[in-house]
């Protein structure tokens, strides 16, 4: 069965250093192509660095989809001939959304904006209302959410329904301290999402201090089955993940004997989870 | 802030033994009872084992809630003071459900019959069409599910919107292979059950090998950060596991800063969820 070759680019921008943080996702997606990449995740907000403190801070690095951030990812997509998700802060008149891209070649495939905003979030950004974009790519039916959105099984149900055989999430995910020996819990709500919904999932976090925010740098790939394809440990700096995904896997929904975790679903008795 | 001790009795029952099988039963409240705890859960399906065959054989060893099995368990409840959710094969005219009964000293408070039935149950058994059971005990408030149950997080956020504190939850987790080092898949995902609810979650699996079916004996006890408070080794044999459990925290749905798990819900966009 073919496989694709996933990478999260577990990299460092720098608050409001847009011409900058341009250069390292280019310098990150070079090296994931030089290392075999065919599908390249770069982390939440990564044009513009996430600790911001007003909404006019975050309108000042906010961009457009057509501005230089999502072109740079098209251009390059283009010439190496790869998809390319990322997170990116967006202007759209007067709001600011918390969004990510899906580029596949040189073609923009969609641009999701995250729905469940983190705790100050929502002093700048407006919240998207449209579910987490899914689309065909050339190497198979991806999903994009972003960070928070994986901690709502709800949210991680619909690219599945949709058929997203691979669900993409830039994510930041603050550091908060654990029990020894245990991994992080965003960790586990991905195991979770992947297994549940028999899809992979690829969520790229991020490095570097800002603002005296750490992150967890906890990238990680999972599986259909809920098992960790490949992972930054906890704590790592800036490092790049790879894994090969047949993705073929995620099409069949069976988990043994008769049954399929879509076909065993009784959506007539979740109206609750709805209203 | 009081603490209440849960217990999960992973004990072997014997398919077709509902006499022995109460016994093990009566012995194991009995040992955790000494141990200190208020609340004790025992294994799906422990009044009849779990490998039938055909209809008629799980018909034969069904029983009304008025039957031995909860009644004892009543008994046993009124005696020590104690909660006790235990899963049994349920006769209701020609169907046999797999259930739960939650039981508050000598009170009933619910049957809860499994609404998702794995594999070859649904060659014996009537599928449940009522939400998880959720009540108020003397220890706080209560709901109950059963194994596959767990895998529908659609169905894990009900009790946790009904305001339940500890969801208990009889489970046979029948073994299946995992990479070395992994926890089993249905551990994790109890975790994440447990973390995106900020609920309590107490699995009591079952231990035995029963017609060539072997379990993960994994029993688990999870707190509302989704971190482990108590855990079988997986592989054990017959166990009880105990935690002291701060049944309060799981009324705080906050998580952070202005990040509250649910009022940052988004209900209105989940309508495909239940579709």
């Amino acid at each position: 069965m073919d496989t694709t070759v996933v990478a999260c680019c577990q990299i460092a921008p720098v608050l409001g250093d847009l011409a900058g943080n341009r250069e390292l996702t280019a310098a990150a997606v070079a090296r994931a192509v030089a290392a075999g990449a065919s599908v390249i995740v770069l982390p939440e907000l990564v044009s513009s660095g996430y600790v911001f403190e007003s909404k006019a801070e975050a309108r000042s690095h906010a961009e457009a989809p057509d501005g230089d951030t999502v072109q740079l990812w098209m251009r390059l997509a283009a010439e190496h001939g790869v998809v390319i998700v990322g997170g990116f802060c967006e202007a759209a008149g007067d709001d600011v959304y918390n969004s990510a891209a899906l580029v596949d070649g040189g073609t923009l495939l969609g641009v999701y904006r995250k729905a469940h905003l983190w705790d100050r979030e929502r002093l700048w950004f407006t919240p998207g209302d449209d579910p987490p974009a899914v689309a065909d790519t050339r190497f198979g039916r991806i999903g994009v959410m972003i960070c928070y959105d994986l901690e709502f099984p709800e949210w991680a149900r619909l690219p599945a329904l949709d058929g997203a055989q691979l669900l993409c999430a830039p994510v930041n995910w603050p550091y908060t301290p654990r029990p020894e020996g245990e991994r992080p819990v965003e960790f586990v709500r991905v195991q979770a999402d992947a297994g549940v919904n028999r899809m992979f999932v690829a969520a790229c976090d991020r490095a570097g201090t800002e603002r005296g925010v750490d992150w967890v740098s906890g990238s990680v790939i999972v599986d259909p089955d809920g098992w960790p394809l490949a992972c930054a440990s906890p704590g790592d700096g800036p490092v790049t993940i790879m894994a090969e995904c047949k993705l073929g896997d995620a099409l069949d929904k069976g988990v043994g004997g008769l049954s399929n975790i879509h076909a065993d679903r009784r959506p007539a008795l979740y109206q609750r989870v709805a209203e």
